[in-house]
This record gives structure tokens, sequence and C-alpha cells, in this order.
């Protein structure tokens, strides 16, 4: 593919705006590599931005192509200059037709956080997709990126594509799980022989369900509002996770602070009892953001326990917090994941996870239909070209 | 002193109804020793008690001795069984005429909690002093008390007893410390020439910006609303820890939540600014329960850092969550102590604290002023029976 | 089961001097339940006791009754004394009839290493069936044992005896797996996708590649001078856990320090490019005690990787000290366990590990034919009483 | 200084071949600044390289330029492309007059060691002054030197560049203390308040002594065959950190292991009782690499110690492993320092370390007196060119 060529780009130029165009190839800078994009998956804040134009505080200022849930091959690499193999970029020994996962943050590896191996945390990391920066940084709902080597990480033969663009999203799981290891008092429950509980069944908390289960926990539940998305988790990987569920109550928002607070209580003290503990579950992942889970999970958390914040939701929320400090049960933020690619590919690539695509990539739709795959990831299909399956996850092909 | 013998000891009976007694001396069961109580620290929770009878929920239900931050010396062990030298406890070494320090919370040592060292934590302790069981165990407002002897630790000859009671409030502050250091990701700042800030200069903000500064952090500052106390903290010790000040202003409420959040906002990033620092402190140390003070801290803490919540207070608080979470600022309980004993009086033994049990202990009071004591802690004296000191640490002997 | 019947006792000698006795049956100490025992895994400590009369430094000085690894079923509580349900142990909960797993080492529970979670450390714990203190403690290697209630650990009903057999032992695994996990710099590789190589075929190293592999780590090899029982470890639980083995080749002893340290090294290289490694292993288990395993697992580990001493051997040992120690390769010793009983249960419990006591234990003997079972723990079967099989556990049954 | 100027570097040609050159001043290469050098301070691996013309296995292969312990000041910049202000470097922040402490190794950034934050172990690390890498990184033994700018650590007003010459062992000695601090079980006796022995009186010995006490450790023995070091430790900083002493005696070797043994755990209980401990330090930091005294670390090292190797000597050591393993005393090797230097230069800014510099620098040699720097280093001086001081710390001048 030589530069003069043109690719293709979903690209977002407002609310709903969605658009198919041609670009020239983008270069390749010092240290980059030519992908071929084979698969993106949209999340959530992909559909912020398609539906609002916005994601929270960030508004696209200009025309924006979103996706960083990406997997792809390798199509070109920068000419060699220092005697390095043909065909190889020599530091990082990728070469053409090499099959990898993207980790689309870019990092400015000089920072502290960046050299105490926290670079999620690195205030110049450049996100693609993401419009907090300007110029914005392009994603990956494109048929050509160019992206730099050490952020591209090889997929062996076994992973395909869909599971590479899986990687993302189970890294976030993965740096949740990390993150609650030790903290606090420099002792943690190991995670083997364990028990946690996952609030939401979205594609995020059956990935975190599934990597505790992986990582030895011994007893994992998993609570959605959606008894066919808990159906979902049950089942994954031919329900061998042995996941138990908690259907949760959609109930009206309770007059008072105090009354909100008992629900919530009671809603713990029951989802302890259906698996048979007095005290409280050694983790809490709370993947919905909302803040009556929040508050559910601190309850729902065991003396000396963690409460992990996996998915961010309202940024102002009223916390039982007390019921936290006093128990030092730890609320622990995860702001997506740093040194997790390599350990989500090695459970793909060990078949550790065999199954888990295909119950969670529910749908596959190509570049050229965007809109559709919008339409889908929102669960707003028209006339049932969702086949009849309840949306987790869009895979977007090319 | 024969078991014939009686004792005194300040009993409450409810609010505001202090009577000192002459009660029968307190019999040995198996592991205890006999300790006649030297100093004793009063405290918040000592003060919740006195003024309303409860202390949060706990509520007194028969007459009750409080005092918990104390110092001793052993009169009386138990009869010797085992072969054990004349005059010691054998499994504790302890004999007649050592100084200790009480450790008057008693765990059941056998929980799960208890064997993997978190003993605080343990749903069957006993704290003496607290109305949270019942029967109340009584504290150490009494001239003698009985008490296991591994929970009695042993004063080096240049500890003095004001240094002895102080070692309980020590004891919270190097806990805090502790839990702060590794969380999370595993990954934590080290102490070493870090920065941190404590919100709140009363005994147990004082004590852990002085423990801070010997622990090796290299910038330490201290917040709070009230100037006199701010001019104790920057001179404790003769000044020699170089603790820098910050004057929290007394602000009316705003009348929003986000007003509210984006006056906290700006006082952390004040307070930063005020000793150079761009992106906040490594560590929070909020020492005051107050919600205002809890929301600035996680502004003012660094991305990765750590807010660790010293002084409860209020029970249920709205927080920028999001500023937390998003930026993996941790949220840190800290539930009284475990295992600090020994270091903190290895701080005061060692010379290490020199200089602060002089600043911080402000009055001494003998049992029989048993109301006084308590003004005196309220900060509200009579006709100048405060010396026209401030009150920081009232001390009761006897 | 009244105090006046009488028990069965196989007790020891001296070398080679094995009796089954009739004893009155144990008296209950305050805290105590009796136990009916049902199954006793031999181990290494025992063999050495039975052949030589001592194990290490500890000769036995007394008649000893062995065993260690044990399960069996409560059939005696203490009297209730305090308002307790009838049948129970006020502070354990436990009631005749429950199944439990026996955890031997009893710690003193008050010194600093018992608070601080670290109690096999504890000077005065007292390990039944071992001859290091005097009065020896007797072991479980008879029907009936007195034990406190604290150290007895239920069984749920999915969980054999002969799997409570193997928690002892597994618990050893997983106190070593726990120790890999954070350690030197505060940083370490998660378990999760990460690679481990364990030396040593026998029970504890094949137990300790099961845990690892259900702990999430990626790839696991196993290593050893024994074809046959890699051929076990490699269908373990009908080779579910995907186990990589490498045969160790039997070597005579280099001439000198620095061919064996070589050779050591040629092995590490070998053993890590036959899984596709170029830099090492996360994590290197030695389940030996040998030298040049223990040189061979420093080459092995990756640089910033652990090297755990699970099994000791030769207590004098020479090392290649700085290949370990420029590369940050931590030496980690492991002695026992401490806090591992519940999650070892939790994890037979689970269903993570079936399939593996049926594949370890190879062997049931019942306490009456003590000899026999010595014999096939030690491989020296009589008369094809070994029913053609490799012997890795013999567990003896009453 | 204009890029046609040269400067004055002094180069070794082989052994004992020491020439003072004059070169081409150094060309700025990408993210580069232009140092003068102040202050190196000479080290073991210089002297090797001096004396033996190689370090261990590393030999010179051409002319190289020693030194590693430096400070220095800005003196160029790059041109400025984007915008950034003018005379500073974009992402750094650096400009003319600035006064920096330089980090020598320069790692890859982009391996997984150095994203996790262990570049210190990065396989590409290539460090200035050493032999190990080819072409050589020629050090700062120099005038002027081009250095990353990201390697550049801002030296406050307040911080000599003396002391910024010691910056560079100072943090070896913080890595070394970082890496103690948690180990095997995630559990770690806090410094605070607890006990260190330091073996070897050497500048890294008594800075990690003072960095320890900084640290909050209450008890810190130094041990050295040296009386006249030992007196400088005992003094350093006019005796502020109370540096408890104990001389090593000059030892025959023993004809036997065992009896080497035997005299490394006399010394070791002699070393803990002479400050009243019973059971041993809870950490012991190596500095010496001798074998007599690894091995009487291991034995001085509390159960659940830690034994850090700071200095390492002979590659090849017997050591007492049981005695370390079956007490869990871990063995954590230190390789450099990794994200040390701002701890470091924090600690020397803000007072801690006063009057540390004093002592140590004991010899100032300007760069022009080349091998009278390295004789002092030596500690061979010619004709009282020492003015009858031991040299500690020799620093180069320019």
């Amino acid at each position: 593919m030589s530069s003069s060529e043109s690719i293709q780009a979903l690209v977002l130029h407002g609310a709903k705006d969605l658009r198919l165009e041609l670009r020239p190839q983008p270069a390749l800078r010092p240290g980059e590599v030519q992908i071929a994009v084979k698969a993106t998956g949209l999340c959530g804040s992909d559909l912020h931005y398609y539906h609002h134009g916005r994601n929270g505080n960030f508004v696209i200022q200009a025309p924006l192509v979103l996706g960083h849930e990406a997997s792809g091959v390798v199509t070109a690499v920068p000419e060699i200059q220092d005697g390095a193999a043909p065909g190889s970029v020599s530091s990082s020994g990728l070469k053409i037709g090499d099959r990898v996962a993207l980790e689309v943050g870019i990092p400015c590896r000089s920072c502290s956080l960046c050299t105490t191996g926290r670079y999620n945390l690195c205030p110049k990391l450049s996100f693609k997709s993401s419009a907090k920066t300007f110029p914005h940084a392009d994603g990956t709902l494109q048929t050509v990126i160019s992206h730099p080597a050490s952020m591209c990480h090889e997929l062996p033969e076994n992973v395909t594509f869909e599971q590479g663009a899986l990687v993302e999203p189970l890294a976030v799981s993965l740096h949740g799980i990390n993150r609650s290891q030790s903290a606090g008092s420099g002792v943690g429950v190991p995670l083997v022989g364990s028990t946690a509980l996952v609030l939401g069944a979205g594609a995020v908390g059956m990935l975190t369900a599934a990597a505790l289960s992986v990582a030895g926990v011994s007893k994992v539940v998993i609570a959605d509002i959606d008894a066919p998305r808990l159906k979902i988790a049950a089942g994954l990987a031919g329900g061998k996770y042995k996941l138990k569920t908690f259907l949760l109550p959609r109930r009206a928002p309770a007059p008072t602070i105090e009354e909100t607070l008992a629900g919530a209580q009671g809603l713990a003290t029951e989802v302890c009892h259906s698996v048979g503990l007095e005290s409280g579950f050694d983790r809490v992942f709370e993947c919905t953001g909302v803040p009556s889970c929040v508050q559910m999970g601190i309850f729902a958390a065991t003396a000396g326990g963690k409460l992990v914040l996996v998915g961010m939701g309202t940024p102002t929320q009223t916390l039982p917090l007390g019921a936290a400090a006093l128990r030092e049960v730890d609320i622990i933020g995860v702001f997506r994941y740093a040194n997790c690619y390599p350990a989500a590919i090695a459970l793909f690539a060990s078949g550790q996870l065999d199954g888990v695509a295909e119950d969670l990539v529910t749908h596959r739709v190509p570049l050229t239909d965007g809109e559709m795959a919008f339409r889908l990831a929102a669960n707003q299909p028209k006339d049932g070209e969702d086949g009849g399956r309840v949306p987790v996850k869009v895979v977007v092909t090319s």
C-alpha cells in the first residue's frame, strides 16, 4: 500500500452526523507502524459522542474518528536505518503481517507517573478517539491507521481479531482487579479462594466476572436490573465460570437519602445472603456508575474489603462514607489501564477465556454500515437488524 | 495493694453526670495484670459521651468509665504456675513496677481479621470506654485497672507517662500513614521525600504531621480554620518539623453543591500553590471529618495519590467522586489502629518526637477534678482555669 | 464416645519402630473440640522421622505420633457455659458432626508476628507431629484428637475427607504464591496472564502448578527428573490445566562450581526456550530443595522476577547470588503457611480443583497398616502392594 | 558556548592510563540539553575501571570517560519549534541556568520493565561511564555533556552541586529502602519505629544509615571493620542521627564453611545484643558485598525480616539458605535505582540531610588533577595530599 492511496474513515461531524469519508493514507511518524484495522468494538463513550457530540465535559471541536477497542494487521513499517532485519521496526520487532491489538492511549513516557508504572494517569496522555485533547487524535474506525509500534501488542495466531478487539475492555477489568489486590494497609486478601461481587452485567461487567473467575476467585456474583443480561452472564462460555446472578429490583427513588441508604443496605444484605456470606464480599467491582449501586457496593463489601469503581458515572455522589471508612473498605478508582494488554492477550491465547468472545460479540457490522453499528450498540435496532439478539458488544469490521 | 482495697473511678452515669466513686479493686482474670493508671488523655469520643451520654449510635446503657489513652505501672501479676520467674507473667515477661501504655481494644485473636493482622476490624473487639458493646467495658479513668498482659506495651525508662498516654492517638496517626503506603495498584509513592497535607490541627492532626515528618516526608502542610492552633503546629517541638501552615477560611455554606465543590477545588489549588505544588499532594490526611474538608482533600491529592480519612465525622457525605476515581485517588478509611503501639513507643524512646508531648499536653488535671478536665478538653474553661493556654490535649493524672 | 474410652494411635518410638497402641481418649482443654480423624496424608517430614528418628536437627526424644495433613469430624464439644446453642463451641460455632480440616500449628496469638498476620513464624508455635518442641505434640495418626476449635476449618459438604487432607500441602502452595505476589519494590507482576516455572513434580509441586493455573497464570511449566511423575502432572485433572512439562537430565555433579553454574544456566535457558520465553519466568517455585535446582531457578527467573523456595533441602548452598541480586530476582522463603486454609478449602469447594485429589491420592491405607503406608510413601512397596501405581500422596484412613 | 568550542574530558585509555583531552563540544540530539558539569563523585566502579581497565565482566574496548555521580548547570537547550517559551525544552521546562543532577542510565522507556516502573532493569539501558554496552557511553568527567532533558533533575537553589553529586549514591540507598518495604507476603514491617542494621560504613552505607534515620527507623546500627570510618558514621551531621556503631573483627578465614557460618551467627547475635534486640533486625542492608557479611546479615535479620543486597561483590556465594528461607527472611537485590532522584533531591532540599554532604565529601579535586582524584578515592594518597583526612567521597570539580 503506497502512501498515495486513500483510506476509508467513519467521521463524526457532530451529534448523529456520521460520515464515511475517503482520506489520504496517514503518514508514518518515527516509531510508528501502519495498521490495517480489522475489528473495533464500540463502547459507551463512543455512543455518548455519537448521540450528543460530547462525552461528559469533552466536546468535539472538529470532525473526529471514534473507536478505541481495536485489532488489526501490520501493513507497513518504517524504512530500516540501523541494520535491523528488513521488514521490522528495530525497537519492537514488528513486521508486516503481524496481527496486533492497539493500545490507543499514548503517554509521554517521561513524567513521574509514566516512569513509576502508572502511565494511564499521565497528564499528557493522548487518547485516540477522545475529544479531551485538541487537535483531537483520530480513533480506529477507519481502514488504516498509523500507530506507535510500542503500543501495538502482538496477537498470537490462535487469538482472533474479535478477541483482539476485546483486549481493551478486558484490560480495564484486569486493571481494576490489579488495583484491588493490595491497598491501604499493605495487607490484601489474596484473590485465590476469595469472593467478589460485580455490579452491572454489561460487557465490562461480564469480562470482569470472567477475569475474576480465571484469577481464582471462588465465588463471583454478578448483579444487574436486566434479567436477559444476567442470563447471558450465567451461561457465559458455556457456564464454565459458574457465575452466580442476582437480579436487582427496579425501584422508584426513595424520598430521602436515609431511606435510599437503608434500601442499599438491605439489598447488600440480600445479595450476601444469597450466596451464604455473612460479612460481605472481599471485593466489589462497580461497573454501572449509578449512585445506588455505589452505595450498595459499600455495604456489600466486607470489613477490610475493597470497592473498585470500574465504571464512572455520576461525578458527584452522596455516599455512606462512614460505612466505608469505619470498616476500612477502600474506595478505589480505575482510569482505563496500564500494563494490562499483555496479560489480557495471554488469557485469550491460553484458552482460559475460550467462549467468552463468542458470547459477548453479539453483532458484527462492516465499517460501511457505521450508523447501523451505533444503532445496535445503543440497543435501538431497526427492523430486526439485531437478529433477535440482545446486543452486548458490537464490533465494526473492515 | 491487696484485692480487698478499693479504688477510685470517674463514672459517667448520663450526660454531664460524672461521679467519682469508690469501687472494689478489679479481680485479675487469666492473662491479666493489674495496672495503676498514671495518665489518661481525653479525646473527642470521651467528650461526646460526657456531653450527650452517647457517641454517634452508641448510647450508654449503664454507668461507664471513660478514658482509653492511658499509661500506668504494673502493680500485680498473676500467681505463677509454670516455673516462670517470680513476679512475672510468663507469657509476656511483665513484672511489678514495669511502666506500660495500655492498648484497650481487646480482639478475639482467632477470626480471619485477627489472624491476618487487621485485629482493629475484629467484629468481636471489645474497646474499653466504649458503649458499643454491652455490658460496657470500663475505661482507664480510674486509679487501678486489670488488663491483658499482651495488650500492655512496655515503656522504656526515658518515655514519660504523658508520652505513654499519647501513644494511643499517635497509633491512630501511624495506622493512617501505614494504610496510605501501598494501595490500589500495588504501587505507592514512598513516604521519604514525598509531600503530604494534613487537614485539621487538633491533637491527632498535629501528631500525624509530626509522624509524617519523622517518616521522611519532605513537605508537610497542616491546615485549619483556627489560627492559634496553626501557630502551635508551626512551633511544634521548637519548629523542628518545619511544618507549613495554611489557614482555611470560615465560610458560610454555599447554596449549591456545585458551588460548594468549586470552592473546595479552589481552596485545594490554593494550598497546593502555597508550597509550589502544581499537581497536588502525594497524600492527604483528613483529620476533621467535615465534608468540606473531605471534598477539598480529594481535589488536593495528586493523580494516583491517597486520601486517608483519619477522623470520621458526618457519616453520609456528598463527594466529587469522579474527581477521585478518574485520577485514581484512593479513599482510605482508618479505624483506630493495629500493630502500631510498638512503633509509637519506639518513636518516643528514640527521641524522634522529643518536645511533642510538651507542646500537645497543655493541661494536667487530677482524677479527683474530673469535671474540670472535661471542661478544659471542650475548651470551655471556668475562671481562667486554662491558664490562658489553648487546650490541645488534656491529661487526667492519678 | 465417653472420655473413658480408648483410642488407637500409631506411635513412633524410634527409627522404623512404629507401634499401634491403645491410649485413653485425650481430654478437652479450653477452646478445644474432639475430632475423629478420618484421613491423614503422609509427607516428607513424616518419612524422615520414620526412617531416621529425626528430621534435620529435630530428634524424637519420646514416643511421637506423626501426621499433620488431616481431616476429620467433630465428635465432642465442650460443655456450654455462656448461653451458646447446645452442641456448639460458642467462639467458633462448631458442632458435633461438622467435618473439618485440621491446622495443626498452634501459635501464641499475641506476639508481634501473630498479630501482624505471620503466625507461621511465631517463635512459640507448637506444631503437632514435630519433635522441635518438647514435650512433643502428637500428630493426627490416631483415631481421635483434641484440637483448638479455632484451628478447625469447616469443610463444606462437597469437599471430601481426602481433599480435606490435601488442604495442608495446598496451603503451602498458596502461601508460596501469596508471598510471590508483592515483593521488593512494591511492584509485582500480577499472577493473571503471567508465567511460572515449578521445579519438582511431587505432591506440593503438582498442587503448586495446579494452584498457579487456577490463579490465572497463563503458562505453567513443571520440571522434574522423573518422567512418570511428569506424565502424571501433564494429565492432572484430565489435563485441564494444560501444564507444560520439562524433563530435567540426571547429571553427574560437575567438577567445579563454575561448570555447575554454567550447566544450571544452560538448563534455565532451555526450559525458557521450550515455551518461547526469551527473558525468563515471572515466578519460579522451587519444590525440591536440591541446590542445582535452586541455582537453575535463579537463572530461569526473569529480571524483576521471584524465586520462591517452597521446599527447603540442603541448609547451606552455593548460589549465583550476583545473577539474582543484579537482576532484582528476590529469593523468598516459605515456612508452612498462614491464613491459607480457608482459600484452599474454597478452591476445593468451588470445583476449581476437581480431579486433583483423585490423581494425587494414589494410595489409601488404614491406620492399622501403618508400616505399609510408610513403605508406599517412600516408594518402597512390597509384593506389588502399590497396585502398580507410582505413589504420589499416601493417605492413612481411620 | 557555540558548538565549535572544545571541552575538556578525562579519558581512560586503559588501566591507569588517564588522559585529559580536548574534544569538540558534543552535539545536542533530540530531547537533549547541554550541561556544564560542576561536580562528579567517584565511586567503586570508577576505581575498578581505572585500576584494571575493567569492572567485573565489562572490559573497556575503547577510550572511556568515567563518572556518573554528577551535577551541573544547563548551558544550552534545543531550538524551539513548537511555540514553547524561549530558552526552554518544551517537554521538560528546563532552561539555561537551571542547576540539575544527572541521572545517567538511559532506559528504552517502552519495554515492559520500563512501563511498569522498573526501568533500572531495562535490558536496553545505556549507562554512561559503563563499558557494558558498545560503543561505550561517556560519563561525566568532562566539562560539558549532552544529556536527555528528562533525565536532568532540577536542583532547588538551596541544594549545592556537591549535594547534587551525592544524589546518585543516595538514590541507591533509597531504592534499597523502597525495595525492603513490602515483600514476600505483602506484609512488611513499616519503617517508622523499626530497626535496621547497615553492614559497611562507606559512602553508600553511611547514606543508607542516614536515609533510614530520616525515614523514621528508630534504631540504626552501622557496622564495619574500620574504626575510623565508624567514627565518621557516629558523628555524621553532628551526630544527629544517633547511629550506633559496631566494630566487626578482622578475622582469618575459618577452615570450614560450618565454622565460618558459626562465626557469622555469633557476630549476628553480638550485634543484636549490642542494642538490646533479641530476635534480630527488621531490615539488614548489606553494603560490602563480602560473603561473610552476607552470611552474617541473614542471621542478623529477624524472622520475617529482609536482607537487602545493596552492594554486590562476589558473584557466587555460599549462604546459610535454610536460615533465611525457614524464617522467611527475603533476600532482595538492588540494581542501581528507579524513580529515586526526586526523593533524594527533596531530602537535601528540605534540610533533612543537612551536614551529611559536608562529612561525606572529604576531598575536592579539579578535573585537571584527575589522577590525584583517583589516588585519593583509592585511599592511596601521595605526600599528605589527603590533608590527613580519611577519604570517604572524592568529588571532581569543573
